[in-house]
């Protein structure tokens, strides 16, 4: 064994990062000691030697981010924020992955003090991270003044072969190229392992030249055990103009004597005989989870980070003495209060102004205008579109494209909706901004995964979706979502807002702001929605997610229905009470906030008492919920065709007397329901 | 105007590519011309003067691929496929976007003769086509013998910016560059606009230093309105040992006039005094959709492409006199036929040896082990998985990987499930081979649009994800699938399979295989389930997709289950069954297939006259279809937890006193459900 006193206190300190990771993961009997073990030089050196931050404040404005993208080494982080002094007590590390503990299998955000980004799907870290690094360039030049620079801090990733594997490292690393985030410092795991085994099988990359393709800065070869090596590569990271990329050479599960360098170190306990000898070789002659006295005050950044917390809120103070206003408002963007008065009053406009226009418009266009009005009282609004601006029209008149210098309110994704995605939820996570960002609805596939974490992040990102189902026309059905807003439903706590008109739109983008504790889907059309309804009470019934928009009396039969079928529904209506049959119009544009309304509204809007007949441009499966089995549905289990929108609609069964057919189908007793489920809808498959 | 007589004849074959997507679009009203117009010289060169098609038998097995990845350009193709023989008569472009036309928005692959992949999610139309090539590649290797190159042919690609913008494109060049696919062959329309305009503001990537470092052959600064230029560099490519990227310069809408090089000419119609401006410059005089007779006769490829194909054949009769059985067996495997006898012999042996063993096991090994049956007698088969083949358990004891040479029966994709998902259905598409591939089931998000177009193309691939639900424990709510079963069910023509045990696991590959016509998804979990039930007629029941398991005398109750939750009805009806209750237990494997069941036996298994409690360990909201509004459901309407799996169920709900319980709440007439929409599940949001 290794003399405790000959090994340098550094090494000590990066083992200490090992030997905890490694007890936890056995302490669990489940996890990843491999990434920690691998990387505890790198983090030692980072965090030791480099990182601006605070453990007593890890919400402190201006820290250096740090983004664990390979976030299966969760204990890495867990052990650093531990040593370092944040408000983690060791019992949390011996409660690793167990129920209730702060030390969840990946990193989540809200769960551990010092967490910044929940990470674990691969590549969305890094992807966060630059959303982090873009908001902090913008922020800079949006608030600091010569002699003030009160934001001014770094972002850090560390990564694997995995994250740099997956397509979005290639969309977030192009962006961060153009738009030369030189404080975004990459640090890549390169040990050449994967789960199935040596990587040279699967990926073949020459890493550092991608990297240098996107403008990055490279580093290559720095030895990732050497901690002299990588304090110089920060150095020289730091001291770059563009995002750097610094390639570790590593081993996985570095200093088990047997398992490292092996695929076998990277998902699971070493197992007590391992851990014996992986203590021998370090000379580690601890028990699990006691960290010797030197090593510990070597670790704690307590002061260090109080100290330079304190420095932070002196500059702050001369900046708001120099600039009073301007510090008022970064604190209240810096806030996440949701809309000021101003900007509530803007909405407020924007929801009256829909509804007294009552104008037959399309979505998209009515929330370009809600924009045009909101935009000037909400400077935290960060636009955008995935190479769809003039589609999506989440431009406005105030817009300004994002240049180079790092200001502007309109971000040009390009073609790429997971990294646009995962990138807003980094800028969210960073904090000053309300991002939103647009792209067809059938194109949230692409970006799924980043919508989810925005929900369990539970990220205030607005997802603007348009040319919402068939009535995109002829772009056909790789273009027509049909499966979408069902889909995008089903993500835990995501609002999905379907408008039916103009005051519908106007209220869910009001909706979509004051929510600062969860994100919202816009799915817009493309083509124009009548004016639905009017009234003063509707704005504050279209908020409750479910309203009743029209209600004769001796109500036969109820239409419930969103977005573009809403007008259906009421020509539907309009077309019945010619035929002597009194039919009640449901508008849902959100079933997610209408579930959440008391009992008593949720009944007094869907009539139990009627049958029940549901409308959707879309899959069926959600709705039966709100009609009962002995109601139907007309809507969408099949792919829809290219064809101009009004004889698609004509084909697939989307016109008012269609729908009024299948309303007095349910009435006619004749027809009764067959025994079971009642049949598919009758449009036949595709 | 340039006079018809001075222009050389291919320049005028190109131009008239460019005039019929000009015209085509004009008369649609809509669609893309300036693509079509700026890579015609490229697509005149290489259909012209390389691509090896016969116009009379577009599914000729040994054809060379042609893919259209930017998919918007699809008036680039139908004009190439009318001018060069296929059946396409030029009615069929004057009806370009027009319902029931086949000429669509986007090309679709069944609904134009010569259309090999449906393409418009831009990225996934070059991941299709690294399928074909890796097909290719492998079918060659295991049926070509020396002398008898039977499967010979190269695979070529058009891709745009948005193509390289996508982070699939990086998953899929990795891949093709590490397989060292050298029939392939891309084109990169390098015109430097995208929708939002120049896109220099978005891609600053050094895109052919890129494909260098994936391996890739590049050509530079191609000329892509240089006919010879383009000639030498195709001559060039054929040439290379490794995918190549042909980087063509080329101005988008080259031959409009006022229109060319920007952004406006992208996605709209040129109008009518562009058009005639464009029709003058390049000295065309002819009516739209008239074609002058020596470009017709020029463009024709009937005669060289029956002279190809007559070639192959007689090739094809020489290698089936010499080697007869191999012969027999690639003509089987490219018929899709779906499983032989052998096989469907081996299918049945699968799942009566998982009946006869009614054992409790982990359905992920449940399904290996109907791999390693139906293996042997599928040569067709081709396995994978996402860097996860030891969990997700893809691979089987006959399991060979594929190596640099092109032999093996399993795919290490690496961390990409976009890439491996798209690349599957460029295998498939391609035939010779039964794709499957594994990932986990909650980065099947990462694959989605991938997944979807697999069932819009009507794909045979099989989708395997295990790590199902909060079974998968310590991972926690990053890696816990709640709405996936379910978000994946909402994908028209797609069978989503959720397996409760071994036996309904083995008829679930069964069913997968037999469709020719459909993919399926294999939802399997990662702990043991025990058996949940005997009986011959049960494998029957299973495969209709839902049926009764458990059915006792005067039952009063029903409980409706699938996958992991089956064993847990039947542990809650048996806990009801102390208690003087008779519960019926339905498992429902397989939703999609069970509602194409008739009505006679959808009424036979859902009971209408019973009070319903469905119980699944995720989204609430398609079950109501099948509980009815005065049913209920167990699930989970919120994001999981990381903890262990057995304390984790325990709080969320999951055992089977908490089912019990919600049955009997359900008998118990004093505790009524409330007016409306039932509440949802009680478990509190996350």
């Amino acid at each position: 064994m290794n003399s405790p006193d000959t090994i340098p206190l550094r090494k000590r300190c990066a083992d200490a990062l090992r030997v905890l990771a490694m007890d936890a993961v056995q302490a669990a009997n489940s996890g990843h000691p491999g990434m920690p073990m691998g990387m505890a030089d790198i983090a030692e050196a980072l965090w030791r030697g480099h990182l601006r931050h605070d453990p007593a404040d890890p919400r402190w404005p201006d820290r250096d981010r740090f983004v664990l993208s390979n976030g299966h080494g969760s204990m890495l982080l867990y052990a650093l924020l531990h040593l370092t002094g944040h408000a983690l007590p060791i019992d949390e590390l011996k409660r690793f992955r167990q129920l209730h503990s702060s030390t969840p299998g990946h990193p989540e955000v809200d769960m551990t003090p010092g967490v910044e980004t929940t990470t674990g799907p691969l590549g969305q870290g890094l992807a966060n991270a630059v959303g982090m690094a873009l908001a902090e360039k913008l922020l800079a030049a949006e608030f600091n003044r010569p002699g003030h620079a009160v934001i001014d801090h770094r972002t850090y990733v560390f990564l694997g072969d995995g994250c740099l594997m997956e397509g979005v490292s290639h969309e977030v690393a192009s962006l961060a190229g153009t738009w030369r985030l030189a404080k975004l410092i990459a640090f890549y795991d390169d040990n050449g392992i994967s789960i199935d085994g040596d990587v040279r099988g699967w990926f073949g990359d020459d890493t550092p030249q991608r990297f240098e393709a996107y403008g990055w800065t490279v580093l290559r070869d720095v030895d990732g055990h050497d901690a002299a090596a990588l304090d110089a590569a920060i150095a020289s990271a730091q001291a770059s103009d563009r995002p750097v990329l610094v390639c570790c050479k590593t081993e996985i599960g570095h200093g088990a004597p047997n398992r490292a360098g092996s695929a076998d170190v990277h998902g699971a306990p070493l197992g007590d005989a391992e851990i014996a000898a992986t203590r021998a070789a370090l000379g580690w002659p601890h028990a699990p989870f006691e960290i010797p006295s030197d090593v510990a005050a070597a670790w704690s950044a307590r002061e260090a980070g109080a100290a330079r917390r304190r420095d932070w809120q002196a500059r702050f103070e001369a900046y708001a003495q120099a600039h009073p206003e301007l510090a008022r408002d970064l604190q209240r963007r810096l806030g996440n209060d949701g809309p000021d008065e101003r900007a509530a009053a803007a909405l407020a406009q924007a929801c009256r102004d829909a509804e007294q226009r009552a104008a037959k418009v399309a979505t998209r266009k009515a929330s370009q205008d809600v924009l045009n009005i909101v935009g000037p009282a909400m400077p935290e609004l960060l636009g955008g579109s995935a190479d769809l601006t003039g589609s999506n029209l989440t431009d406005w008149k105030g817009h300004r494209p994002l240049t180079g210098s790092g200001t502007g309110n309109h971000v040009h994704y390009g073609v790429r909706e997971f990294g646009m995605t995962a990138i807003m939820n980094g800028v969210a996570l960073h904090g000053g901004f309300r991002p939103y960002g647009g792209t067809f609805l059938v194109f949230s596939d692409y970006a799924r995964n980043a919508v989810r974490m925005s929900a369990l992040m539970k990220l205030p990102v607005v997802h603007v979706y348009t040319h919402d189902s068939i009535g995109l026309g002829e772009d056909g059905p790789t273009h027509q979502p049909v499966e979408h807003a069902s889909s995008l439903r089903l993500i835990p706590h995501l609002d999905v807002w379907r408008p039916a008109d103009a005051t519908e739109t106007a209220v869910a983008w009001r909706e979509a702001l004051r929510r600062t504790e969860r994100p919202s889907c816009l799915l817009l059309s493309r083509q124009a929605l009548p004016h639905a309804g009017d009234g003063r009470e509707r704005l504050a019934a279209i908020a409750r997610g479910g309203y009743v928009l029209r209600q004769p009396a001796g109500e036969q039969v109820a239409l419930l229905a969103s977005g573009s079928e809403v007008g259906l529904a009421l020509a539907a209506a309009a077309l019945l009470a010619e035929q002597g049959i009194a039919a009640r119009v449901v508008s849902m544009p959100c079933m997610d906030v209408f579930e959440r309304q008391d009992a008593a509204w949720r009944a007094s809007v869907v009539p139990r008492h009627l049958p029940r007949l549901a409308v959707e441009a879309g899959s069926t499966g959600l709705w039966w919920k709100f009609v009962g089995e002995d109601g139907d549905v007309v809507g969408l289990d099949r792919y829809g065709e290219s064809a101009p929108a009004g004889p698609l609609a004509i084909h697939l069964g989307f016109t008012a007397e269609a729908v009024a057919r299948r309303a007095r189908r349910l009435l006619d007793a004749d027809i009764a329901p067959v025994a079971g489920p009642a049949p598919a809808v009758a449009i036949a498959a595709h």
